[in-house]
């Protein structure tokens, strides 16, 4: 297994990825439904569940942001190799995880001691997806080992400078988790907001046309 | 993150789009299943669970048909860049939420107040695919920004007249739904199956053999 | 939406529908459990849910050869037009409703009455999938319509006599299964069996090496 | 069905692996969770989960690595004939049943007698899987039957000594688990990390740079 696997065209890495992407940021949905016993008050029972919806929409977004990282990645890359392959694997491991304390924070936001774990439980695994993030990225542009020949330099400092600050900024909002729940969860939904819809992008859109 | 994504391949927009409207449309068959205690009767138990099938076929052709513009429209287009990925994401988004009120129409249909809300909470969602989906449309149509050299100002004309029509019907429908909220599933009905298996298809296909 | 789809590639098709296949194939492992308060006696627990394990390998192996008769199919077109993508919609229609009897059969096997009903529901949407599966083949080898050129008349045959066999296949396990339910099953087994792993080709596969 | 299904691009043999090998990894998490109550101790109830992270850990690397080979081998052959379809189906199939011993082992560990049965369960599905893996890599090299031109016979030799020391560890796993269960799921771990994160490649990857 070890000379076999040298290098190979990046398409199937990315098909995989993107199914495992897919699902999680479909699965999201399956944790959301109203209590037994809602059809007294449905409107009520929807409304009751906003935790859920936001927890949904955070996870989404920031799933969705990672999505587009790794397009962005990729797309900077001109072949794969073993260790990049497992590397990956690391990131899709860590994105996997996430409808699990997606699901706890949707549960237990509004309660306070168990809303505190919650939110630091899933702070960390977004650390983690972070984290590994930056491995792939630093492994495949570490002295441009993977890269394209066209990729610049200056390219490949923005992409570091975008990927760094999540980083912090996840640190953070553990940080800020442990004593304010609540404000870890608006530190994670500006985040998702940012990294997903920079306003920035639509603006330079609207220019050009 | 601004700069270094400038343009892309549309292939992985596709396959990533592809992967998240197949689970979609294939999760939906989870919340299908009888009542425990069914043995009895299980031909009863299973004509029972109507108003779920239902909901899952108005869902399946609805999603399908979306499947078949969003198809459509890459189709017509020659590349994406950063703000037509994000905007494809929040396509996604409202798409991948749409189990969440079948769920509740299958469960609260003949339910006359909580039937009420869940048609017209369904209503409001398709309403958003409806709209994230023109969105996307105009966007990338908007002075031929992303269009393929060899689409013609008619098909743009024609894209356009098939997407305006969903966004009035499902306004429409969710009107309806307020006070005849059994006439609005009957809407989504009509309009899913108007969209996914148009006579006119059929008969210019017969017509052509 | 009328002249603006005429034809496509074939891949997106293709991509989706291995997406929803992935996915229902894959899904019917989640209906697989033991009962609560198994712990003492796992190995029985675990015995004892052998029609779950059988309906699972019968709706694999289906599912299964339903994918390959897919890949014969496209093999032998050269794109797609809107009314065969219409048509491939209502084939995955049918194919990712049957996880719903899957979970009956494995659910009420063994259990006189609920059997037979679960049994001839299994069937009528098997059958289902069947004629939709005729109608794409149909729709697209009628006068060549979508063929390859290089299809040969020959192969053409050759499918349709493949594909017309499940048909009477599924109806005499159907009339079967009203009186003899067990008998059914295992006509669904033999049939699945004998589309996903003809014994034919690894005999030739083992003549030619 | 015979004479028309010879050879095919490999291209949708892999996305259709690649669906269900992402949708089998990413359904573990599903079975993740607290028990209800837990919002007193959270932290404690996340913490008492152990036996379900450890689990997951161990399939998810476990369907890494086989997704690893699996990409390994495609990337050996050339074409697909339809045995190599057939015997992929029946990888497919192992791997796809996996998460339901998994779910056994997660839940029983700790217990001991049904902790014996669910890893010794686990251990002979592994086993299959590595057995199906196998058979598949065999049919496809033997006598070069679809491998690529430029696949050495060093690189044949060196894919076999990759894949037959894991139907050893499997077997020697299960014997081991019938006495010690809890060695048995350790071994389980060593491998999943063994294949699918060696450090010697990433002591190659940091060599070369």
């Amino acid at each position: 297994m070890r000379s076999v696997i040298r290098e190979y065209p990046k398409g199937r890495l990315e098909a995989f990825t993107d199914g495992v992407i897919a699902i999680v940021i479909t699965l999201l949905v399956l944790d959301l439904g109203v209590k037994a016993g809602s059809e007294d008050d449905l409107l009520q029972a929807i409304l009751d569940e906003w935790p859920a919806y936001l927890a949904y929409f955070i996870s989404f977004f920031t799933v969705g942001a990672f999505w587009l990282r790794h397009h962005t990645i990729t797309n900077n890359i001109r072949e794969v190799d073993t260790a990049f392959l497992r590397l990956n694997l690391l990131v899709i491991f860590f994105l996997s995880f996430l409808p699990f304390p997606t699901k706890l924070v949707a549960e237990f936001l509004e309660q306070e001691d168990a809303e505190r774990v919650a939110v630091v439980f899933y702070g960390i695994v977004l650390l983690l997806v972070a984290v590994s993030f930056n491995l792939l990225w630093r492994y495949a542009s570490h002295k441009r080992r993977l890269l394209n020949r066209d990729t610049s330099d200056d390219e490949v400092r923005e992409l570091n400078d975008a990927l760094t600050p999540s980083l912090a900024g996840y640190v953070i909002a553990i940080a800020v988790g442990i004593a304010f729940p609540t404000v870890a969860v608006v530190l994670f939904l500006v985040m998702a907001i940012f990294i997903a819809l920079p306003l920035g992008t639509f603006r330079a859109a609207v220019r050009q046309s």
